[in-house]
């Protein structure tokens, strides 16, 4: 009997990595395309683990690095999926970075990640539902919407027009 | 004397690369954030070519995967710069992927990455303006202000109602 | 002020690999040597997050290898600091595998490694004492004089018939 | 129908890279060997482009290192083959490498690799004629032939009296 | 005809590697467990050299690290069978490491690690038996048997009261 | 007191390495340039036991690959000084290679590298002199005459007809 659903938290990937000399720029501070490479591993595993399939990665939302990240440093990735589709599931993951000195850990990052879930012929795989069961992940749960329709329109599958989630979020006096 | 604009085609970047097996999935697919953390190089050399500083990744605009590029596949990647803003550049990747069979060639990605330049003490420096030349040059430069404002949005750093090209690009009818 | 003492959860770090090609042999088997590198970056995360130190390896004791890890599986692992002495920690690793497959977790591996913390100077640093808390915190502090023991005798620093805790524990009846 | 022939420009390829860390010796200098490497990619995906066949290096003629890269560089490296002969293909490498100042950029090294194209049972294939187009184009493919004669030398496959070419180039007086 | 017997020196492999940037940590030491990794492969070659089969990592025994080796250091590392039991091998790993002064060589590590034999199935394969010829050789040949026990032990599949080798060599008064 | 000679064993370099997966291309064959970037970090510890200064490389002589080398491979690298210069030594490189079976090691390469050794500014520092004493020492030593003047010819730093060494070995007839 296969699994239909699992909850939100069954998902949940923590991923701690040191910033090595390799992975950074002459400032030595770590290279943003570094940082979406290792987020794409934490994602993955995540939703491997929601699906039970091998996934690859679909799309990568908008990403911005305020923070630089110093050679040393510790980085600590969280990846949980926030929705499933038939076939895919949308990531979220959170990334904080902190120095030798105490409490120094802040919230450096944060995107959305979908993969696909594939079987072993390499065709769309279904993948079970996802139970939210926190606040957080309900509220992540209804907003996966209107992410997913600014990503179609973005890849040009979907109109503006049409998407009406995204339009109430973006523009509700419209 | 300081240069205070230079042609887009300045910073025009070629990239070719192969996918080895530490690039790939158990499917020897190529992983996305494999291919983002290139995007990223070539996007780097791209603006430095720009702006003669060195410059630190400043967000990643969505990215899509629609087709698997497969270990021993050629990677290209086009790098230029669209628009330069105060101590800001974006940059256009295009991605191209092939094989070992004829006129194989396919467009796999396109994406904009924003970076900023820093002087020798890590703080913001000015980069000369772009002069867009091509058609194509003078459209992704016009564009690059409703891009820029989505970005803007996304980061919680401009509020929809005030995203005006963003706006009519959108939502037209609005 | 400084920090005197800390309980052992604050140094709790868990990492998620991904099993890499380049990181098996040709039967798509992870290297043990391999797994010992990644149980090293954990371990000093996990030292550097107790002490607020550079931290460098001083021992690795005796880890086996009883079940394959394969290409494409998933490993964890999890670290925590067991005992502090007066400028080295002794960190309990533990590494699961599991592979695409449901309820495929296993337990793999278990190690000690023990660090020293290191000033600005490259010198021995004092790090705060070890707080252990629950059951199984604690029984890893009591046994840790043991280890501490086989591991001084095994660098010649100790003479077997010093080791009161080791001999009680291997030959209780002598 | 197979391609029988084909222009040089056809297989030209870019590659661009950063010089990273564990590209560099204790001087911060990119090793000699490590951008023997990178020419060999560059050189196999031009070769590549040219057959339409898996390609392996045969040979490396002699290259010189005169002036140091150094970490945070950027290496361009232009490949393009000079001529095919029935199975193998002479591929020259131009190695250019700038560092963040304005007109810096150098060409650092100049060689010639020769690879050979194999099929899917891993046997020498038939390569497409190459077409010379420009002066440059036509110059090198004239004296591909001198070289190949040096090489065949040193690989003991052909006595220097007989290298025809090569006297004549080295030695005219003779 | 199948081997039945080899002496020690057959398998004795040399590996010397220089100390890149990646390999270090942030005050430009070797991390212990890259120096582990680098001493697997090493040890994995002289385990193949000595049975002619894929050898997967048994077991590493304690391992302690009392110099710092720095970046751009010389490490050489030295492997040799010193005894096979039916389907396993137990090496023997000595560490040197020298920076640019003359005579600045000294030992920095040594280690035992266990390696199993296996056939093209992936089950254990038998070995030669191993020959010492050295008086060293002969007596790592004998001193393996306690090392064994102490393995056994540790990995909880001998009881301590058992290890006769060992009990008369840590307790010889008990 | 500065030593003014060594023996050429003193530079003796042994290096074993396994081919891993991103050391191939797709046909699991070790890549040319990968054992180039090998081959040149096994000459310059060479160089660098010989002269105790840090080392770049100047030039590579034609190499030639007549043998495919695969994955899980054992590569051995043999590297020793031939001939000292005022600041600058030729090292030869022999390659072995040998796969699992028994007695299937055979010789896949061989090559010149010279290296120039450079002082804590970065300029070119005197090394000692090479004394060869083995009669292939011998042999090597006499030899590197005219493989340097082939090297300064192909460099353009000299006339082919002044190079006397060459001509006589080349064209013992003219």
């Amino acid at each position: 009997m296969t699994v239909t659903s699992k909850p939100a938290s069954h998902s949940f990937t923590i991923m701690n990595e040191l910033v090595f000399p390799n992975d950074t720029n002459p400032l030595h501070n770590l290279m943003g395309g570094r940082l979406l490479h290792l987020m794409d591993i934490a994602a993955a595993i995540s939703a491997q683990k929601h699906s039970n399939h091998i996934v690859v990665t679909a799309s990568v939302d908008n990403v911005s690095f305020k923070h630089p990240v110093k050679l040393g440093d510790v980085i600590t990735i969280h990846a949980k999926v926030t929705r499933a589709f038939s076939t895919s599931m949308e990531i979220r993951l959170e990334v904080f970075s902190e120095n030798i000195q105490p409490n120094s850990r802040i919230k450096s990052n944060e995107a959305y990640y979908t993969f696909v879930a594939l079987d072993d012929n390499g065709n769309p795989a279904r993948v079970p539902e996802l139970i939210p069961e926190t606040d957080e992940e309900k509220q992540l749960y209804e907003t996966a919407l209107s992410r997913r329709e600014l990503r179609l329109i973005l890849a040009n599958k979907m109109r503006p027009e049409n998407a009406t989630q995204l339009k109430a979020l973006f523009f509700p006096e419209a």
